[in-house]
Order: structure tokens, then sequence, then C-alpha cells
């Protein structure tokens, strides 16, 4: 299903991101008055711009779906979804923890997903069947005992419905939330499938911020899923839910869903 | 006030800081199912003994205030304040956006702070009447022409008790909300110094996670003080507010007045 010319291909549009954004990180902004929008969409453009052409000149049967210039049907049932720059706002405020997300979704399910953050020269690639690697080497989430020891992340309570909130706080309020960290975008999720945190729950999500995450998540041993519990997808409904250890998944959605 | 044999001392400290927390960063965490906080606190206390110990054969008249080992008290007007990790929680988690803290203060005011990123290799120095540098070159905070385009920064809302929470948000709103960052600690501190992000609002800080903060912020051209306005020192209340533009400070403290 996933060949190594696939997997070639993946690191060759991490490493085309790069070079698009590295160049502009904290680039436009030194002493700069307006923090205007257009670095960014630079940045976002370029990358996605670079990563497109090299799908479309290898794997043209493939439908291509990307943050900036959309969706391009193909004629395979395989489908690249990509997100440039997956935390913009971390992106403008000069924080090297965003990320370029790229996905492999067979009929709508994710296969192959990236993680790459630019600055660091740091890269997640999980693939279905094969594992996930950190920069070449194996990784694996870490085991959670219990629930009350867990660490959770999430990138800001900004990003939910007041009615999300409430059950968010329900879920980290049964964590450790003394280690609760904020803020993270995709780089939350890298560090799940790295053993450094046990549980990203978010809401909002589009299919370019999530799709990637998975095999990532999966490969390393963990699990995600929605809210509800069920497996993320292309018509998912953008709530998202990652967790290393799945023999917590049960306790978490119950938490979830009395709230 | 502020010489050149102290600014030598901050940066060997910082050097020292970064030899101790380096190998223990994401080291003992993987596939790790229990992360008790024994390791970070070997990293803490390594860090700080390395610090002390150089501090004390250098400027044997000086006090030291050490969030792990206390305050040794001085013979002179000085006192070295040193947080070894800010942002426990980030790298515990693996994100390299923690800090190491080094302040020098004349009677109970920063005159020298570092912000320093062991993993990253990043440092920011402030000197009263000297200026910030990042890596060895002068940083400025930009201008922000009004209030409704500031970037606004927070490390996160579980560290407010309601009534600053309620502040906080009303300030926020503010902002230009779409651009908040959550998370990050002291590196806020630092990328406002490097024109990155406008506001930093925190509260319920204490000495040691402030006061190198202050002269880093305000060689940039920044400004710092309380949520009240008032200069920060060793007897603050622990709300703190950093402005990358002085111009904005009024605008600032009359909505955090308000609420």
């Amino acid at each position: 299903m996933i060949s190594d010319s696939d997997i070639a291909l993946a690191h060759r549009c991490a490493d085309a991101a790069r070079d698009a954004i590295r160049p502009l990180f904290r680039g436009e902004y030194d002493s700069d008055s307006k923090a205007d929008a257009s670095p960014v969409t630079e940045a976002d453009r370029a990358a996605e711009a670079a990563m497109r052409k090299l799908i479309e000149a290898e794997c043209s049967a493939d439908g291509i779906h990307g943050e900036e210039f959309g969706v391009k049907d193909g004629a395979s049932a395989r489908q690249w979804v990509l997100d440039p720059i997956d935390g913009t706002t971390a992106f403008l405020a000069g924080r090297p923890i965003f990320g370029t997300l790229i996905a492999l979704l067979v009929d709508g399910f994710p296969v192959m997903g990236v993680i790459d953050q630019p600055i660091l020269g740091e890269r997640w690639i999980g693939i279905a069947g094969q594992g996930t690697r950190f920069n070449g080497k194996a990784v694996k989430a870490r085991l959670c005992p219990e629930l009350g020891k867990a660490t959770i992340a999430t990138t800001g309570p900004h990003y939910f419905s007041v009615e999300q909130g409430d059950r968010f706080m329900a879920l980290a309020g049964q964590t450790d939330h003394r280690r609760m960290v904020m803020g993270g975008d995709c780089y939350n999720y890298g560090c799940l499938a790295s053993g450094q945190l046990d549980i990203v729950a978010e809401a909002g999500l589009k299919l370019h911020d999530y799709a990637a995450l998975v095999p990532v998540v999966e490969g390393a041993g963990g699990v995600m899923s929605d809210w509800g519990g069920e497996p993320l997808h292309a018509e998912s409904d953008g709530t998202v839910l990652a967790l290393g250890d799945p023999a917590r998944l049960e306790d978490v959605l119950d938490v979830l869903a009395n709230d």
C-alpha cells in the first residue's frame, strides 16, 4: 500500500518545505511595527507550492488537499493532505514548535504522516505497519497506568466552544493538571509519540491539521480518535484526541462524554 | 555598576546550566510509564548548584536567591537570582522552549538578566544601560501602533485566579486575539525582546521567574511592570506585564484596571 517511493517522496516534500520556510522564520519581523500576515502567507504558499510540485510530478493520479491551494481531485483512491505551517501563531511569534504536516490517505483514512519542524531539523514519520521514527530512530509512546498521572496538552482554550471547553476542563481535572501544557499545535503529537506527553485533546481542527498526526501517534503505539471514540478520517467533526496509552481510552472517553 | 566580569560570570553561569541540563532533556522519559519529577529535580539542582558554585567563588560578598537551594544572604547590595529551569512542564513535555534565568539585582531591582535556552543554544542578555543581545546581536522590541493589532501571549489560563483570568481575558479581547499564543514561559519574553510578540501578561510569578526578564525586555526598548503599573522588584505581587512598545502601557493598564 505504501511503497518506498511514497516514503521517499514524503521526505522530499518535507525537505522542500524546510527550504521554503527557514529563510522566512523571524526574518521579516525584527523591529517591525506591523505584523501583517503577508510573510506567513509567503512561507505557507512557497512551502505548499514546492510540495505540490513534487507530488504532481511523481504521483499525478493522486489527489492533493492543501491548506493554501485547496483540493485537486485525483484518479486514484489516494490523497495527499498538506499543511505547510501548522501553528501559524507560533511561527509568527518566533517559536520553533510549529510544523509542516504531510499525510497520505487511502480511501479517506491516513496511512502515512509526517510532522516536520523546519527550524529544529526534527521530523517524525509514521507509516501504517512500519511504526514511527523521529529523525530516523524508532520511538514509542509511553504507558500511562492511571489517568491521574497523565500529562495533558492542548494548543489553547480559545480554540474550544464553551461546551467543548467544559468537557476539556473536566478531562484536564482528572489528569495531573500541574503538568498541563498549553500551546504546541502539531508539535504536541510528536512529543506524545516520543513518550513525553500522555494526552492531547483539541477541537475545531480541519483535515489538514489532523490527518498527518494519526499515523505518527498510532505508529508509536498510541491511539487517536474524535471525542466520541470514532477513528479520524476525511469527514471527522474536528474534535481530536490522542493518547499515548490506548488502555486509557475508555476512561478518557467516559469523562468527555459525561460532561 | 555592572562590570565586564559580572557579564562574563553571567555567561559562564548560563554555560554551566546548559551543560547540566542538556544531557537530561528527553533523556529519562523515552518509553517510560512513570514521569515522576525526579529527573527534573536532578536537572534543576545540578544546574543551580553549578551556577551557585561559580558565583560563590567569584562574588562571595553577593547574596544568592535560587529556586532550588533558597536564599544565601550577602554582605553587598547585590543579589543573584537564579531559576535553573523556568518552564518545568515544557521541559518534561520535551519542548525546547523552557529557559534558565539568571538575574543580578542591586538594592532589589534587576539590572542584568539572562534568558538561556540550553537545547537550542539561544541566549538573550539584557544589561541596564547597554541594551539587549540575542546570541551576541543587538535586538529591539517592535512598535505596536494600536492595541487591536497586538499579539498577546501567556503561559496558560490555569496560572490565573478567576479574577485575574477575567482581567486577562478583558485585555486579550482588545488585542488581535486570533494571534494569541499560549505556553512559552520565559521564552515569550525573549520573543518579545526580539520583536516577535507585543504583550505578555502573567500572574503568580515569583522573583526567580521574573527578575531576569526585566533587563532583557527593557534593554530591547520594551517595558515591564506589575498589573498596577509599578516597576518589578524583589517585593512585587507576582502579576507581571511586558510590552514591546511602552506607548501602549497606559491603554493596557486601563483595561487591566477596569475589569
